[in-house]
């Protein structure tokens, strides 16, 4: 087998098929690798189903922490908890540029086969496409996943309101400034990792365990916290009220974004869940996500109001109120 | 709202929500918008899931008979309707390149407006990413799909047996020779169009009658009728013969390919399908395929038998007998 990726790999011959049973067959779930598309084994009517899709294009591939194929997976898991939904299927499809390593290929499949184990999630079935060199910059992986979740749970952006207290399972920006520093272009260096993480483990006790006294759950991914606290507000058209001093930031990620007038709530989370709750319950999970490692830095950020609806209000730590707005664009392309 | 796709429009703030409302909206079930995941309203324990995933990135992104967009919602349309599913819900992924007009991603919005509103399908959840310029080609369309099938169907491709009838639906090579000349390099001028359809209509009513007598379908997208043929022969460890006399294939398309030493087994169909079936149905399928203007030029093309197990073997018009294999590479990237 050739060393590097030719746009015959992606012509669906036997260069493909030669792909799948080399490098993708790691993490394929076997009987199902020849159709195309995969039987999915359910039943029951208490039960719905979740569906969701992401791109990933995250550069470099490789990067502290993380790495484009658990971005990927992991984000598609992700996205699927904050339904409050259990993940069961993925699908991966690839874009390749002409001329990258086959080893490059192999290294993300294998950590493919990682991130769906640890997260007991089956891939099955995919779809390979080369583009010519010059018209892709390296891997993008493009991923679908389908979930279940009790029919009677109703956690969404639309069941937000006024009284509510809204939590942050941990430090905001991880990711964002890890990718900031990674870049080869730029100077500064610092010991800061992507959060990368799947949430199914932290996120779906606790579903269990409060219901439908959680409201509403978002990972705070591309545009950071600030999107998604808008998207709420918005969505449920309540005022959301953010108490700065206790969004949990690390003191590096200040050091780094400060100087460069970069703002934290901007900057991409891969591994936190903000989290829409009922007050009278918010202590009992506040105490149960800090019990998790992915969620000691739990916090309590903010509550409901109805000041003004559709916005969101941060009370700054130097006493003074402001709207915190959506960011308008992304401060650096290609995060995730 | 700009005229230009810029970075910021992939960076999930605010000109990502106004791409999203001001385009993406013409085609997506409003209430789902605003949530990571869709939920897929399903029940009963008759039946399964199907989920397939496709990459679309053909070029040009407009081409006689079709488009991006028809491309990869017929496309995923196929792969269900293949399963003898029932498409029900898509997903959409896109990866825009920096700097293209936002009228080319309003047309193609239209475009899969149009085509899920013909073939009835729900896009209930999608993706947007933008590349720097230069990192992307225009528009690459990621798709995934969930249909529903009877449990009882086993239509798969390991499902083929000695005996079997093979029929292809129509002409093979329309799309690949489309999109050959169509391509602003190359000088040949013809009027070939692409057979990007939807087959839905054509299949679906055929496996209601025909239930498991149908063993196996497939649409010969890349890699052609000759890959198919042979993951066919491959996966069910059978020799199928084709009479290459019977293949049904435009006067216009060897016109072209001919010259060129091109190969129609091995150009893309993009609205055909592949069928192996058991020899007592394969006249009245054959008869209702037929009746449909999908079908017309509908075809018995050769038949399964035990000479040489996991190899394809082509009756040429001239009375020869070859192996037909599967392609090495592609004749033609961005071909889908």
């Amino acid at each position: 087998m050739s060393d590097i990726i030719t746009l015959a790999h992606g012509a669906g011959g036997r260069l493909t098929s030669e792909l799948i049973e080399n490098v993708f067959s790691v993490y394929l779930e076997k009987p199902l690798k020849f159709d195309d598309a995969a039987v999915l084994d359910f039943s029951g009517k208490e039960n719905e189903l979740t569906f969701c899709t992401d791109v990933h294009l995250v550069k470099p591939i490789f990067f502290p922490g993380g790495n484009l194929s658990l971005l990927a997976i992991y984000g598609t898991i992700n996205d699927l908890v904050a339904m409050g939904s259990k993940p069961l299927y993925l699908t991966l499809g690839w874009i390749i540029e002409e001329g990258i390593e086959i080893q490059t290929i192999k290294e993300l499949s294998n950590e493919i086969k990682r991130a769906s184990d640890e997260c007991n999630i089956k891939i099955v079935a995919g779809d390979t496409k080369v583009v010519p060199k010059g018209q892709g910059d390296g891997v993008y992986l493009s991923v679908a996943g389908v979930g279940q979740k009790k029919s009677e749970l109703k956690i969404n952006s639309r069941n937000i309101r006024e009284g509510d207290v809204l939590i942050i399972t941990g430090t905001i920006a991880d990711h964002g400034c890890a990718i900031l520093l990674a870049r080869e272009e730029f100077p500064l260096k610092a010991n800061i990792k992507s959060d990368c993480a799947c949430l199914d483990k932290l996120i779906l006790p606790a579903v269990e365990e409060f219901q439908n006294d959680i409201h509403a759950m978002r990972d705070p991914t591309r545009g950071g916290l600030s999107t998604v606290l808008n998207e709420f507000a918005i969505s449920s058209n309540v005022c959301i009220e953010i108490d700065e001093s206790r969004v949990p930031i690390k003191d590096e990620i200040y050091g780094i974004l400060d100087p460069l007038g970069l703002d934290p709530f901007t900057m991409t989370c891969e591994g936190k869940m903000l989290i829409a709750c009922s007050p009278n319950i918010a202590q009992n999970l506040l105490k149960m996500l800090q019990a998790n490692p992915l969620g000691k830095d739990a916090s309590i950020i903010g509550h409901v109001s109805s000041k003004v609806p559709g916005r969101v209000i941060l009370h700054t730590k130097i006493g003074g109120t402001r709207f915190l707005d959506m960011p308008i664009g992304e401060n650096l392309p290609r995060i995730c």
